[in-house]
């Protein structure tokens, strides 16, 4: 049985502080602790109040059955759902080659985690090789990203990386594409099994080091008076001009 | 100088009941009110306090000056802007052809106010002819779906209506497009000059109604794990796959 320690402890990784002190991260709610089991997840502890429906159907590891007053004194929530599930915060290490190969969606700045969620969706629908999100981003383990991920979040390979250092030092044959209001028009890409598509913050667009950084600017044409478009609809639709050209 | 029963009228209109009974609506804060002025919306009235910096550049109308004790009591927020602006609701009828020509943009049921204005943005960026929405979606005049629009609330045109006996009588030459799993794929659509593009709530896609009426259905090709991609970005694929074909 749980203690008011263990309650406590699982609280306090709502704070990013506790979440690296510890190496563990939360996330609640049926759907999102559906959606990674679904995607073969492994979470280290599970904790469910009796009504858990996915409880029934052989949940690993096997939850431990909290009260629901319990569960609220856990939660990070006011209105706590049925389960809460404990995972192990992984850093990936980035190869030596770096973003050299396949593609990459590098994002530079981006702290909305409802954004950085939806681009890892974007991220795992089009099957780019991995995601680098600056140290400046939203932390990927908070529940807001993870639970705007959709899932993605377990299936996505994520790095986190200070980026002009990493940009400046990819070969020339692997293009680092931003987008811009003024550059190739995104409609006559020609196809790319290498590229690196660096998308900025959508109030700041992409600091300066990493504007350097940039080898080819592309376009999404305009037809309207809108002034821009969102950070995941810029980048989904690169992805899918992208993936047109260089085929599945 | 207004009354108490001024601001308490400003105040009312966060229903949409009460926006409904007086033909008005209301948007709070810099940026939505400098958006739709500079998209020259005409507002009926301007309400501000002393440090708004666009009332010194002569916005029309001229502004009511409010103490921020009277801004906060006529607010819809806990934290009161420098400005509040209120606008008359128009509601532009469709003309007889209903969405015959042109391409237009057809929301059914899609009820979170971020995702319509996105998709107003999308339907502004792309030149659509008009946006139409089902009478469930979120309500038009709610200031989250104007300020998720970035101004594109001012530039497209609207209309909402039941989709369902609308899309019924589009003649066979003009396509209705959904969106699903199985469909064309949108890379190899034809040119289209004349289209409806019909849109569902992410949670619950399309009613069974409006998917009787839909001509042709097309697929955003996958190649990763997500299971879906959302609504707005969704809608900018299509859009952009559209353009692409059809040229400016």
């Amino acid at each position: 049985m749980p203690t008011k320690a263990d309650l406590q402890r699982l609280r306090s990784l709502r704070d990013k502080k506790h979440r690296e002190t510890l190496g563990l991260f939360v996330v609640e709610g049926e759907k999102v602790v559906g959606e990674l089991l679904a995607a073969k997840f492994a979470f280290e502890e599970i904790y469910a109040t009796p009504d858990w429906p996915a409880g029934r159907e052989g949940a690993k590891p096997a939850p431990i059955i909290l009260t629901p007053a319990e569960m609220a004194r856990a939660s990070h929530y006011p209105t706590p759902s049925s389960v809460l599930a404990v995972g192990k915060i992984r850093r990936t290490p980035l190869p030596d080659r770096g973003v050299a190969r396949g593609l990459t969606l590098a994002l530079d700045g981006v702290q909305d985690p409802g954004n950085v969620g939806t681009l890892l969706r974007i991220a795992d629908w089009y099957a780019l090789d991995r995601v680098v999100l600056s140290p400046d981003c939203a932390d990927l383990f908070s529940q807001k990203v993870i639970n705007a991920s959709m899932g993605s979040f377990a299936r996505v390979t994520v790095h986190t990386v200070p980026l002009a250092p990493l940009l400046a030092g990819v070969p020339a044959a692997t293009p680092v594409l931003g987008c811009d209001l003024i550059g190739t028009d995104v409609h006559t890409l020609s196809p790319l099994k290498d590229a690196v598509i660096v998308i900025g913050s959508e109030g700041r667009g992409l600091s300066s080091a990493v504007k350097a950084c940039i080898t080819q600017f592309v376009t999404i044409p305009r037809y309207g008076g809108a002034e821009s478009l969102n950070a995941g609809i810029a980048a989904a639709i690169v992805c899918d001009n992208l993936r047109r050209s260089a085929g599945p």
